[in-house]
């Protein structure tokens, strides 16, 4: 069967983040070659179909080469795909966004950035990386999905932090512990209890083994509004 | 900058659902080529790269050529991906789910079939319709989704009954016209009473003009387990 009208680009983009300091950061990519060579973009590529299994495997391939990321936990975010975005014509972005523990990252091809602070990126990237912070920032309101950004071990307040730093907003500490109890995503370590000076020893948690790659979802808010 | 790897064929296909007597259904078209010539499976089609503006437009213009519809509530729904669901090689199909009210189908070249009685479809399509019918039931549960299933004025009745049939399950009336005033997106139709036989009679209502292509969301259920 011939093929009557142009095809498109395939490429597949990755909005990377991480909780650095108190800040969401995404992490940016120097480009190899035109268009835009030497500067920062999302992560990308083409799909290799020799080589990709699925649109997943190749977000997974580009983590690796570009971050040097194992298994971070990655979802479809939403695909891009017009006659306008990439000056080489018709093109479609399958994009990921990818949550990793800042203790992860390894290598130096990419740079971080405060999500905040982009204010522009080559490509529509700027606003495939909006569209990624406001998915995670509503799915955080109702889900299980910052504890990805944990490492391994963590408390409940430090939980908590982690879930007001992505939202940038405080949550009502009573109803945000009683949503984690319920959407029942974490275990208690056995003995690992923290005593760090003037407080209260504190219980250290971790993300229960089914939940690895999977998320948590409540049918109320996790007390952003409460508070 | 010479491509190096084979590129990937890029369809999209469209989910188009209605109810039609207490059923949600969806439409199949007839394939008038190979692969699956004859069958019946979601209506798609490859991109048009040289008359398409974005992959949007593509599904608009694929629910005029085969269901003769102008403009029905339609939002990307994901993208499919992959080595193995055509078997012409790696494909990537850009899905959509549309909602459109029974009266406003025209045209004979789709067949309606009730989305929970189809079992088997060519491609990968019964995976991507049954990730549409997940996606508008919960969607249905948390926002004004289904009111794009309604004819132009309805009754408050007629708008939970439309609810229940796209849920399959019942809701409590003072919970769902709490919720349903709270979202803001219908308005009465001045003058509209219906009156019929033994009931009271019924203020009709129409969807407030800036929710045509748009949702409300609400942050709680509508009523689901209130019930």
């Amino acid at each position: 069967m011939p093929q009557r009208h142009p095809q498109p680009i395939v490429t597949v983009d990755v909005v990377l983040l991480t909780l650095y300091k108190t800040e969401l950061c995404a992490a940016l990519a120097r480009r190899e070659r035109e268009p835009f060579e030497g500067q920062w973009t999302l992560p990308g590529g083409w799909v290799h179909a020799d080589e990709d299994e699925d649109a997943l495997s190749a977000a997974g391939r580009i983590l690796k080469t570009k971050a040097g990321l194992e298994s971070p936990y990655l979802e479809q975010l939403q695909t891009f795909a017009n006659r306008h975005r990439d000056p080489r014509g018709w093109s479609v972005s399958i994009t990921y966004y990818a949550l990793v523990p800042y203790e992860q990252v390894k290598g130096e091809q990419v740079q971080w950035r405060a999500v905040d602070s982009i204010r522009s990126l080559p490509f529509d990237h700027l606003n495939i990386l909006r569209t990624a912070v406001s998915r995670v920032r509503s799915k955080t309101l109702y889900s299980s999905l910052p504890v990805h950004l944990m490492p391994k071990t963590f408390t409940l307040s430090e939980l908590q932090r982690v879930y007001e730093q992505v939202l940038s907003s405080p949550l009502d500490k009573r109803s945000f512990r009683r949503r984690i109890e319920e959407l029942d995503v974490v275990e208690v370590v056995p003995g690992a209890i923290e005593s760090s000076g003037a407080h209260r020893p504190a219980q250290r948690y971790r993300l229960k083994k089914r939940f690895d790659g999977a998320l948590a979802v409540a049918d109320r808010n996790l007390g952003l509004k409460v508070g």
